[in-house]
């Protein structure tokens, strides 16, 4: 019997786990909603009977002693090392740092690791999405914003002090637009699903385009970045120009990650990863351009595998590698 | 007694050496010129020969049994696992991948590691010099084109392929001058040495600002990074833009390294360092307004300490921490 390991994607909306061999595979996975809005300690309160449920579970219970340990991937502030979350967004009553690894270790009495969720997605996608069986892996995350995770050898780089991997805040334009992060020029602040909505929304208010997407958002209906992927795939000339933006500025960062980082893939996972090779042959174009290495060696730049289980796999990823 | 390591600098003009003990301190060390005009056979042989001269020398005869082996920093192609140097710059006649592992260690019969000198300058300063104790260093070497190094817990940090590091060609415009590298707007462009002293040059051209370096330059002798400082020493207000620029460009790729990799420390060296404070309150400044942590956690900005030394004292290291 190979060993097991219990993954928690704390979410915004839904809080998702899963059961996963070391092989990769889920046993069984569960999704109960996050309710969020009662407050931190209801949300702790749902995570840890959750856990108690899944290990009394019938595909679990008889398979404990193979239990190396339960994950935590999680929005908000977490200290890896100090097994601690705070203020995780959208939840009320949860800003000091909880001290999540001693409560659920003293109750459930398994090992138990935290990450933050763009972290636990990388490790996920690494270790058995479309990074498996790479030595340097760079994930990001094209979502609200852009998350980061940098994994080597199977477990994520966390830096001197847990803060590394923050990708999205890459400067691609000093004097670029503000991120929220407080910077400027961010590439969050062009290639996330927001930014790519939000600049196909202006050029559509210049009123000097014809293009689907005016169309589209006459009633009112707002841009996203799944409509700017479709109008592109009706080769609306607007939401080309969308993407190649976007693209392009990804592509300078990731080749920027080339060239300190050196690593054997990018994935690319989130909404606006959909548009596949319509986005990413504007950043493969960007590193033949940019990085030194490429007449020698190809970085692989592909899109993520698991999707929305990225989240609780990548997180029982964090108990295998940390029991390793 | 303790482990004795031998580090070797491969350089343009010299090759520079150092018995290392474990604590970084060199028992002796040597200078010889490279004589790289007489092609890379020759330059070979010198080096195997000062190897053999330093095993057989007074200090080291007698403590053969503590030396746990050979490490060599190389400019050019250097293929870190293969053992293999390509093409050092300057040297004719050295245009293969030469296995210099193997045929050194058949000679001298001790384990012979191989990095880049970039790469060696990092180790060494991120072992024995200003990154002495931290856990994750990031090194840049601001000469003719800047250097960089990753290193973690002692080891340097290589990336799939053997080609990380490489922090000089991170871009900070997408559209900024081009660089020998390929790309566009490569830090090397505004921080190096060469740089620095490149655009002096172009705002004393223009002819419209007063300056110590007009005057100083006005013979004909070319303006050079340290001609800069000077100039900035005595508040001359275009060597004070000129080393805001680079400080500021540096700054963004400084803050770019803190976000991916979150160091404790970014040692600074090579020519343009004896800058000192003047250029890195820049850097520093950037990284308080670009880096969201920048809060919680200080990101050290200081000068590399081991001058000269750092590349043999780095070539030790590759030995000392491969052996660990």
């Amino acid at each position: 019997m190979g060993r097991l390991s219990i993954g928690i994607d704390l979410g915004g909306t839904y809080i998702k786990a899963g059961v996963i061999t070391d092989q990769g595979n889920a046993i069984r996975q569960w999704k109960i909603p996050t309710e969020g809005q009662q407050g931190g300690p209801v949300v702790l309160q749902r995570m840890s009977d959750l856990i108690a449920e899944i290990l009394e579970s019938p595909e679990v219970v008889s398979k404990k002693d193979s239990i190396v340990g339960i994950g935590i991937g999680s929005p908000g502030l977490v200290d890896q090392k100090g097994g601690t979350i705070t203020r995780p967004v959208n939840i009320p009553n949860w800003d000091d740092a909880v001290p999540i690894k001693k409560i659920f270790e003293k109750r459930h009495e398994f090992p138990v690791y935290v990450d933050n969720d763009a972290n636990a997605c990388g490790l996920g996608e690494a270790c058995f999405g479309a990074g498996r069986g790479k030595s340097v892996v760079v994930a990001l995350t094209l979502g609200t914003g852009v998350g980061g995770a940098i994994v080597v050898d199977g477990k994520v780089f966390h830096g001197a002090k847990g803060y590394a991997g923050e990708l999205g805040h890459t400067c691609v334009d000093p004097e670029g637009p503000p991120c929220a992060c407080g910077s400027l020029g961010c590439i969050e602040g062009y290639a996330s699903a927001n930014a790519i909505a939000r600049y196909a929304t202006e050029l559509v208010a210049q009123g000097r385009h014809k293009s689907w997407l005016v169309d589209w958002s006459r009633d009112g209906t707002p841009i996203t970045s799944k409509m700017v992927y479709e109008a592109a795939l009706k080769e609306d000339s607007l939401a080309l120009r969308v993407i190649a933006r976007a693209g392009r500025y990804l592509g300078v960062a990731v080749s920027n990650f080339c060239v300190a980082l050196n690593p054997e893939v990018v994935v690319i996972g989130g909404g606006a990863s959909a548009m596949g090779d319509l986005l990413f042959d504007h950043v493969r174009r960007e590193i033949d351009m940019r990085v030194y290495f490429s007449p020698y060696y190809t970085t692989l730049v592909c899109r993520a595998q698991l999707g929305e289980d990225a989240g609780f796999i990548g997180a029982a990823c964090l108990a295998l590698s940390g029991a390793d």
